[in-house]
């Protein structure tokens, strides 16, 4: 598979043309201009055939999911998307799958002004990799580590309906149209991170699963809180340790009863009590927020400008763990990652 | 596999800290300080199992040879490494090959002053791509467009010795171990190439054979030089087209008396008379570079500052076409790719 005549007959003008990239697709680097006063975000994902897609997906769905995964980290952190680069590996050359993958893709980056600029493709097993680069005034991004204690959790959208495609899917079930298209087709809240610049303390996608996602929060800012990182380093920022993280972290109480529920989501909850549909689905991509009380006001007109339900859902405690709040009022603490044994806890 | 697990047990701390990472592994996004008045250079490239290395590689040459692709593409345009991010796809989590890999790509890392800033695990057949960033002052780039007629044509180090080293794995006869480490653990010519700024015209590394690289320099500067595409591009810079292209490609000749041999490569041309193994054959990770012949004294010093042989083999030429000079003063025109039938070319 010739490299650049793959690259040039799928991918080329993908995207948007931007001012700021000095030098795309064609030489050894793309060149590329951060203005001054901006931080650069980055970020990479892979998405492998078999693991994080059915091998049999739509290419024009992957295409728009495989950038969609990295725009949902820059909305994640408030940046403005900017430019991305594609390493992709395919089987084999087929001009018709990679003509739909480069339309879903170059739909989504249009869309959201990115242009591609630079990338790599080679012949293997089926996956990909985006790298996602964004753009933030410097000492504006919201980080994982800002939550304090009695600031209110929030989530935007809808949870659990890409869960329930992804379990339709696997039971080979019928899947409704609506949360297929939340699984395949996901929207990265790109506007809402960019809104909340300023009024949210800490944020996070949700595609690992609420419960999970928001642990890394409660963790990220209980550390910073007890100053055992810090937010500013010059170093790569890893944790000290597993175990020190986790006792150090902050806790939160979220009020299932006020949790934001598709109809769809809501009939399978009603038919199947099984909380950790959409408590710990991932492949939402939500945002999961927190922010003071006395900046909640500002959520609902927010709402309305997006078209996106905003929700308190909940709100941040000093000890460690997260407590569920039943629809009866039964107090429960989920477990992160098995959820088995969780089918029975609400 | 607990993605966060295992980067913080395996790649903690990999490379070296840099006060320009604001934020780095942990976030949504990592968070970048580009200084004022620098480009960022980016690169990506993907090494796919069974394609660009042999699945039981020492995993420890894999995790060098890993970053070394990368910087040997930011050394291409005479860029200072910076950053770098690992999406690392994994059959099955082994915490020796882990460690190992994890190893031979942080001492490199470090040796470059680069900080490993993100990165992603994922399980699926082993493959691994490797983002490289990098600074260089604004409009200091060395691009492969700006050769110009009669620029010398310049490489450093020697050229076929990791094609060597490939075709007697390969065929299964023993693989000597000069050869051998430089097909296993390349050197990229990061300080050549930022010794270049200034000096070079055009450059490019040598990863997949001299004819079809140096074929990339003369396609991109005689489309410049024609002004056929913007060496400034605010749009990606794709290729209008492949013929128009190669038809407005400039020429070179090169000598191949002058051609920098190890004495491996020379022994086995005695043997073999097959020019395509220094001509053609990929992964020597020098670099190719044009200069006016009125800087040439320049380079003689620098090759004794460097300890690194840097070779002027040929001239830039005015009209399209790569011409070989054998050392009996035959000339003949080498084809790019297909290298089947030149055996007895030479």
């Amino acid at each position: 598979m010739p490299e650049f005549e793959l690259i040039r007959t799928h991918f080329a003008h993908l995207g948007a043309a931007r001012s700021d990239v000095v030098l795309g697709v064609g030489d050894d680097c793309a060149l590329l201009a951060v203005p001054a006063g901006q931080e650069l975000a980055v970020s990479i994902d892979t998405l492998v055939a078999g693991v994080h897609f059915f091998p049999d997906v739509d290419p024009e769905a992957l295409g728009h999911k495989s950038l969609a995964v990295g725009l949902s980290d820059l909305a994640a952190m408030g940046a403005e998307p900017a430019w991305a680069t594609l390493a992709l590996t395919l089987p084999a050359e087929d001009g018709r799958w990679l003509r739909a993958f480069a339309a879903g893709f170059a739909a989504l980056a249009r869309e959201q002004g990115m242009a591609l600029i630079g990338g790599d493709t080679t012949r293997g097993p089926l996956s990909l990799s985006v790298q996602v680069h964004g753009l933030i005034p410097a000492g504006r991004a919201i980080r994982r580590a800002g939550a304090r204690v009695g600031d209110l959790v929030c989530v935007s959208g809808t949870l659990g309906d890409a869960g329930l495609a992804l379990r339709d899917l696997l039971a080979g079930r019928e899947v409704a149209a609506g949360p297929r298209a939340r699984l395949e087709r996901p929207t990265p809240r790109v506007a809402l991170g960019l809104a909340l610049r300023g009024l949210a303390t800490a944020m996070i996608d949700i595609s690992d699963g609420l419960v999970a996602d928001l642990g890394h929060i409660l963790e990220e800012s209980g550390a910073a809180a007890r100053g055992e990182r810090s937010g500013e380093s010059a170093s790569p920022g890893y944790r000290r340790g597993a175990s020190s993280a986790a006792d150090a972290a902050l806790g939160a109480e979220i009020r299932l009863a006020v949790l934001p529920l598709s109809p769809a989501v809501r009939e399978r909850l009603a038919q199947d009590p099984d909380w950790s549909l959409p408590l710990a689905s991932g492949d939402d991509y939500e945002l999961c927020f927190t922010l003071p009380p006395e900046r909640a006001s500002a959520l609902p007109p927010l709402a309305d400008r997006l078209g996106l339900a905003l929700t308190p859902i909940g709100r941040i405690l000093p000890t460690a763990g997260l407590v569920c709040i039943g629809p009866a009022g039964d107090r429960w603490t989920p477990q992160r990652g098995g959820y088995n044994h969780f089918a029975d806890a609400g």
